[in-house]
């Protein structure tokens, strides 16, 4: 039963203010002390007015708290959002008594309707004295993230560093898009390790370049994405401040979280029925393997094909071939995997394959798909999931 | 990151057939073989469709799967609700090869409304291929079963008996009083331990007694409440036969696993701003210690105190006194307390208290009030919520 109250040293709590109709719609996350802190920010050019700051009190390395409200992006807001957020900041600053730069603020929702900001600084005041390492506001925190998510995302990993126990816990929530560009992808991740904030923010940027940034559900980026960790120093370990062995294992556990959220967040894509792994090897740079994950995995007729369970392996070599990298097609292997695992291509040659065993194979709900180019050593993960009906059906009710 | 896919030999399922407009719909839970199997169900003398059947089928002691509908309670719906509950047995029990009466069945939703059968036979037979025991199904399954709770309720405990590691999660879902009788309580545990179904029924039903009916959100009772156990053995342990340590070990964590989903239900109360745990100690007998509880927690006076932060404990004294245990008020003690705790009264006298300090501490979102009688050795233990203008808000709206 361990989740993020289970770190050290933070507290939660997740509320109602009236932002939704009826769901929790704030989030709050606070640390004893001052703590670590590293953060991703979404690369859309239009980024919601909390990035804004973010991205300012970012620099210092040290954070305390995190506000977040859901129901509203606080994108395209102008001055009434930029205003708005900064009174989130306040209110938090003056009822935990935390200076302004040391929190994040956060906002998912519609975007381009004006922020709420009454009733969120009324939560913030309302429920500040409610922060609690109890297990339930781990929970409450998780939900109150959500947007159009049809459950809350969270992971827990703990290991040791010499003699000391170190917890690592996070909540996220993914990208449904049911108004257009309204999906944020949030991650927070909360650690009682020491480890120096400049470290933490390298290994982060590294660690969501091969997770979060390795997934689709659509191809849309939002405003507002953002993960953040912050990592207190409440196990009493010696900090981290080289790339020792502590950093490496600090790294793996980080990663394996991230993985295992990021793939609960594809596994929850608008209307998905599949969570397919793309596993691309043997080229030469690893940026090569990533694009060709991405145009693969964003490909509307390899998803289509995915959904209908049709062994249409020509459109995965046919995208991969207008991903921009140059490969040799016959050396291409090809293989889809579930269950068992059936070679498609050898050396660009089609296999003679079992077609109920593969038809049978694409009926699961998670998939793996690997091609090797065999002209290389490098590699990438990434995950994405199909293209349904439920999700046009979802999509096309809610454009106008 | 444990959860009820953690248990060996079972796998799950949550998804979305259209008896809720959007939301998940549908779980199922099955285990690679027959499982030693227990339930519980309510005591309302109404009774819904399942509950019947289930009745029936446990006396087998033996149950492979469970399915669950969320979005109708299918209570209230005479013949052709019957007729509904067993046609979604007929189909986990045809897509699955399992037999009928190895078969539990469970709804919760509104009353009355007669069955959506063919949209979830229909969703039984598209989903049964899908279940697994990846990570995600647990968090589809929490889902699934959920109708006005805000946050899906999960547990999982680990231990060993001797040297085999044992693995016991659970899911459930609480009362929310949206339309009136609706609320319904949901427990679903699963473990790998090898136990005869006769030591496990006599156990749940003492854990039970104990934790999911020691709470009370407004003291409505469900007609679909139901909490099920099932066993499978895919441990490996030597099968526990009699009243041993591995059975009194197995029961101290089937407690703790349901203490800790009866306290999640209760902070998720409608309109709930706290939880309260009830001590009641020092009486003759248990069932005393019950009643009291049951009487104090279910106080409108009490609950509303307790939502006004107003530290009026006499309210509390008595609502005990009118609970039907007779006690005598001059040997009663008093204690509230949160992160300290105050001595309110001490052989029915009371102590003069910091009342600032009392207050502050009724702020918290989660206390306990302790009552001492002191005139024997027997103590219970209960949980419940206060009573809010939400509550009110969320019930008279939508009463009508």
């Amino acid at each position: 039963m361990e989740n993020i109250t289970n770190v050290r040293g933070f507290r939660y709590w997740g509320a109602h203010t009236g932002v939704k109709s009826k769901r929790r719609d704030l989030g709050l996350i606070v640390s004893d002390k001052p703590a670590s802190a590293a953060a991703v920010f979404t690369r859309n050019v239009v980024v919601a007015e909390p990035i804004k700051i973010c991205r300012e009190h970012i620099k210092n390395g040290r954070i305390q708290a995190i506000v977040i409200n859901s129901g509203n992006a606080n994108a395209c807001t102008g001055k009434q959002g930029y205003i708005g957020a900064q009174a989130m900041i306040a209110a938090v600053s003056e009822e935990l008594n935390i200076p302004r730069e040391q929190i994040l603020v956060a906002s998912t929702g519609v975007i381009g309707r004006e922020l709420p900001t009454e009733k969120i600084v009324a939560g913030i005041r309302e429920n500040a004295a409610k922060l609690t390492s109890r297990k339930v506001a781990g929970s409450l925190l998780a939900s109150a993230i959500l947007t159009t998510d049809t459950f809350p995302k969270e992971g827990f990993v703990r290991f040791r560093l010499g003699d000391t126990e170190i917890n690592m816990g996070a909540v996220a929530k993914g990208s449904g898009m049911i108004h257009p560009n309204m999906g944020t992808m949030l991650g927070f991740i909360m650690c009682d390790a020491a480890i120096k904030p400049e470290l933490l923010q390298e290994m982060l940027g590294e660690v969501v370049n091969d997770t979060f940034n390795m997934i689709t559900v659509d191809g849309d980026t939002s405003t507002n994405d953002m993960v953040a960790i912050l990592s207190n120093g409440a196990a009493g370990n010696e900090e981290i401040t080289e790339k020792d062995e502590s950093y490496a294992l600090f790294k793996t556990k980080l990663f394996e979280l991230c993985e295992h959220l990021a793939r609960m967040i594809v596994s929850d894509g608008e209307g998905a029925s599949k969570l397919i792994e793309y596993r691309v090897k043997g080229l030469a740079a690893k940026d090569q393997a990533r694009q060709i994950i991405r145009t693969v995995s964003d490909s509307a007729l390899v998803k289509t094909a995915l959904f209908g369970r049709d062994p249409n392996w020509g459109r995965i070599v046919a995208a991969a071939g207008r991903a921009g990298v140059s490969f040799d097609p016959d050396k291409t292997d090809l293989y889809i995997s579930a269950d068992t695992e059936i070679q498609i291509l050898k050396g660009g040659q089609p296999l003679r394959v079992n077609l109920n065993e593969l038809k049978r194979l694409m009926r699961s709900t998670e998939i793996a798909i690997t091609l090797h180019f065999n002209q290389g050593e490098a590699e990438a993960k990434g995950w994405g999931c199909d293209l349904s009906y439920e999700y046009v059906r979802i999509n096309a009710e809610y454009t106008t």
